[in-house]
């Protein structure tokens, strides 16, 4: 008898109840200002993944020795962002609720308040660990106080002075680093820094939230993506920086900002794989 | 002295006071549930219209014999559909109170709904003519009612019964073609029936909306936009099809849904400068 | 419990046992000769499907009404065209043998020599109707037997003289041309002709193979496609002619050749939905 | 001992001295005021001239069976459009010495000034057949004289009144519509009237020069142009009126304005490609 | 009373009278030899930048707090170089009469001898630093002496042996490393050498004209332009430079070379943005 | 009397009695599993080197004075690798009969085995030095033990063991990596160990054959390859290598895997043509 047609990112064919790691994307770009089509990030992450190896020689680990499930794509609702919220922030809670990871693939960078509210609520001492060209600490984009351009305040919102730890910054309203300057720990263009935030978080146990907007990454190797910024970091630093943060106590992440319509050449689609791919095998034990 | 860069739609010189027609642009394409990119359009057709000659030799006048005031693109707020629906509102009133005919360049149609309330508060009798491949009669889609996929929808919890005519209609839930036979005056397919309802509307000068959905053209010819539709009619149709109607009484008009990033060839773009050029011509007098 | 992420074309939600016909793709194109990425178009089509309703006003029917079950796309060997072959006739003859419609969806044109060679199998009367803007009637090209180019060739080595009938045919060698006059029965350039055939295989009730090259559409409507070629039929002929042809006692179907790289504005692959779901609702009883 | 390696348009391998036809290229669009790239055009129809078969059953003819020579492309100067016209007229004359048929492919427009140049000189009485979407009447443009939308009007400075037959003609001035009035035989739109004219040219045996800028087609098959006009002819009625053509005594040809940088797809180099072979095989006898 | 739609470079809102930099736009690209469309490169820069942010927190600058008028671009005649440069180098004169800035974005390289002809005339001891992959050094190209291979050539004319200060320069002809050995001071592959320039010319406050061919950068970041030439240096470096070469008395400037027609992912154009706002922060006092 | 259209790469003007190196193309990609279109490398090179120049300011070398002749593409079938294989093989041998360097431009990987085949029947103490980003040394690929990602292994099948020396692998099967401990020597991630495996290969005057997989080049810079994999080395370094490699007995060599369709800047083209360029200088004497 035939089978279904069952799409996972490569190599997370776990069952729900064996995973220990539960993959969901968020197809949303409704607030994106400038160029929109990070909705189909997560989609084009999974179906290009097939031309990745679940093998990584970095990490000499492989993702087919790993328990992860994939659940595929939300169906949320454009137009009204607190609605798609709401989704977000009840997947989370619910994997949350199983004792498991969960690992978000978005979308535009506001699906990352859905979940950070829901690992929020478990673990109210959480930090955020947060890669990004943009310092998202408007507050509010012409009105709207839910954009990705607002996102990270709206997190400092709910966690408060200091808990945010910010890499990579190279672009905001001057506002925005003035803001940065007296509430959040941020770090601009570069990963310097990152070791001591590591190991602080990590010798305390502090549980963490781990959000990779991938416009960090140098537009020559991520050009897919809404809002390019040059002088990004190269793949190399993201992939060290990445298996450093994954020493610290990660109770919930995601990558987003994929915009496979910018991607004529299918690079930045395949470098989210990679990415991905490398995130899961850090944070897999 | 050196003077600033003014950019308006080809021809479209006048000045605010003598113009008995005034553009605007109206960049959203937030509710857009399927490929976005419409918030480009109205920019794309007034930066590429210099492509085009301001003569017709279909209607044998000229853009610079008429009397045109391009006011520019609104800035809308992304993901909160209302406010944006309020300030195109706001826009077409002001065209409105002064006497002057609103012609709007979308966006995504739900833009549509902004300038009919304009245009419907001026003229209570309103009736609107509705080109387009998609009936766009949900009366909510995923949660939202102010979505592009509802749009003549809450045009009718407006007008009622019977005051919404569409044509070429060739894509719908069932429900909505349900919906159309009890409600609108829809026509499938093509533009059969538009000779009589014309004369009917022409003869009793009823104040008419026209709203041109470019996707109602075959994708063959205008393919640049959100969710094509093979079937379509081809320029030639639309173009006897605009000037037939521009002998009704229009108080208001817009075309919208190009999605100028789908167009890589720039020929959509080149069609919908020309339709636009064509329906400033038909409605000048 | 989350569930997994089943893919499947629009509104084809039953499972194996209940349907009726049965989807499966085949991801090949190891033959082409000029432009590859057929190989791309099945994956695509099930992708893109969402962004077509499940009803269509043509026939006033509704995917969601028939019992159609998509069992995924075939992992076909590249280099080894036979292998692949084999692989797709054992799914064809499988399908067949539960008593249900096979509807492949390819690939290049030669994956239908293995659903036909399955096909044939079962019923030996079998004609096949075949729509295309190449002959396909090589005996072999640069010394490969099993090319896309020689693909009705080698159903006519099975099925013989006069059961195999063409339409929309507009390119290939001279010697093409001179061998169907003398044993397929070729219809030039568009459907002429396609009445008398399937009046006369309806009232014999000879069972029939239906294959849609993609190609056979006029390249406005649809250039995602590898050897795109002028003077094509547009979408409403194929649509009339398909749904003619439904009326014969249709055993196995096909559409093939979308090449999805091809495609940047997306207009081929909605095109390519729009004709599948068309045919999938004319087989329907 | 190895060959070195000859690109020639597809079937035209006739050596110089036995051939009745010589092709040449012309890789000039320096005049080109709106999208440039018609420069690639002679190059990208001579490279994929190899997805194309040399059969044509339109006319039932083969490339093979004809004496047609491929000399490739001229070395153009940029940035002085005489120079450039100067080199393409010494080709010309020396094809025409020889006492074979030139036949360009260009090219923006203004390289057909070059070669009807050549010509002219060998026939004075020579008449001009003009396919185009644009009138290209301008007596200069910012300035210059030598331009793209200039040079039906330099050639009517060579040539004088009622010479010049104009087909397809959408676009243009004011002033070119009342200029082609008084001094060409402009047809608006479509083909109608080429019987009237072909009958008398042929009757009288008048030289004729050939000139098909390609976006006389419609922009839904040829998108590839630098600036697309919707409203143009189908393929198969370019076509018919080609072949009709060829029954008057052509004396030089052309085809031009492919810009394959805007042809993603690859369709209008397909399309321009099969003009150019039934061109080839009309004129050949 | 509405307002016409005016479109400046971000933050680029002074009135003429008050400013101290005047940009001015130059979309001409008629002796490009290989791939055209720089003459877009303007247009694209001023239309894209308002996705870019007003501050940069490279300097801790921000555009808001400058003076700066943004002119538009000049319409240029194609086909004859001398015109567009003598326009160019009128416009620059008129700036300069007015003892303000002239900045300048092409085009193609050419544009860059319009606006030094004028400076040189106001500034007879001009020195010019040249940020560029191509040494442009060539006497002519197929018979052109104004050329955009040529331009460096054409300054020397005007300034003589020594004054012409070479940087990132890795493809020319053997002739033009013989001639830039002799003539020019140049620096291969890299920024090495800049200091002592930067130095130098800064002691002496000699004027200085600042010229930044954008493909000295690396195409993996700036793929957008006509000759891509690998082996570029990175944007960290180039914004380094540019803020060093800040420190001399610059009297004219511009960045060219941005083809927006190459760059499908729109990041060469964020990249040329980005530049044009430090280079006008940092010359900005 | 006119000439044929002769295309070379750039600089190649050699005739064949004269030449070192001889040049051949390999447009064959029917085993490419993910993304095909290395077909089209070869020609792509060859087409665009035009915009390159033949002098090397890196070596400063002139291709115009080296002795190099290209013989053009081979025209291979698609769907049967062992056939293409043979004529590989067949034309590099009649190129070592005539004691000529063969210098191979695929292309997909697989085609360096019919090269390799050639070069060890005439040199069998034969080693390879091997620029990938994958390891290509699985034993089969969905049952074809000839296919690029085998290509490697067929390569050890013939020399054995500690022969093949990979650089910059970053990708493959876990049992790759575990093959290639025991049988190649294996490089991750960089060039690191090169200068030690050409001082030895050097001193022994071992033959050495060169095969460089472009995509061995980060994808930033390469990113027009079928399966682009982040992490790779810049230009500038592979450039070194290669000089460094052109040092041993280099007695056959080729690159590949450049795939125009996935270019759409066309960056990736420019950069194998000047890695082509420099190879060439760097084998010629």
């Amino acid at each position: 008898m035939l089978k279904p047609n069952i799409e996972s990112f490569i190599g997370c064919d776990s069952d729900y109840e064996n995973a220990d790691i539960v993959l969901f994307g968020t197809p949303f770009d409704s607030t994106t200002s400038f160029r929109p089509g990070a909705r189909f990030g997560c989609s084009a992450i999974r179906h290009e993944s097939f031309g990745l190896e679940t093998f990584s020689p970095y990490q000499n680990k492989d993702l087919t020795d790993c328990r992860i499930f994939d659940s595929g794509d939300l169906e949320l609702c454009f137009g009204k962002a607190e609605l798609a919220l709401q989704d977000i922030e009840d997947r989370a809670s619910e994997i949350l609720k199983d004792n498991k990871l969960p690992v978000m693939i978005g979308g535009e960078h506001l699906v990352t308040l859905g979940s950070v509210r829901a690992v929020y609520r478990k673990y109210p001492d959480l930090h955020i660990i947060h890669f990004d060209a943009h310092a998202d600490l408007r507050n509010d984009y012409l009105g709207a106080e839910l954009s990705h351009a607002c996102v990270m305040r709206r997190c400092h919102d709910l966690l408060g002075d200091n808990r945010i730890h910010q890499f990579c910054i190279r672009s905001g309203e001057k506002a925005e680093f003035v803001f940065a300057e007296k509430h959040t720990d941020i770090h601009l263009f570069s990963f310097d820094g990152l070791d001591e935030v590591v190991e602080y978080l990590q010798q305390s146990q502090i549980p963490v939230y781990f959000t990779i907007d991938l416009d960090c990454l140098d537009p020559s190797v991520f050009s897919g993506t809404g809002t390019p910024e040059a002088g990004g970091v190269p793949f190399s630093q993201l992939l060290t920086a990445l298996i450093k943060v994954s020493r610290t106590n990660i109770v919930g992440a995601d990558i987003n900002e994929l915009a496979p319509m910018l991607d004529s050449s299918g690079v930045s689609t395949a470098v989210a794989c990679k990415v991905l791919r490398e995130l899961l095998l850090a944070v897999s034990h």
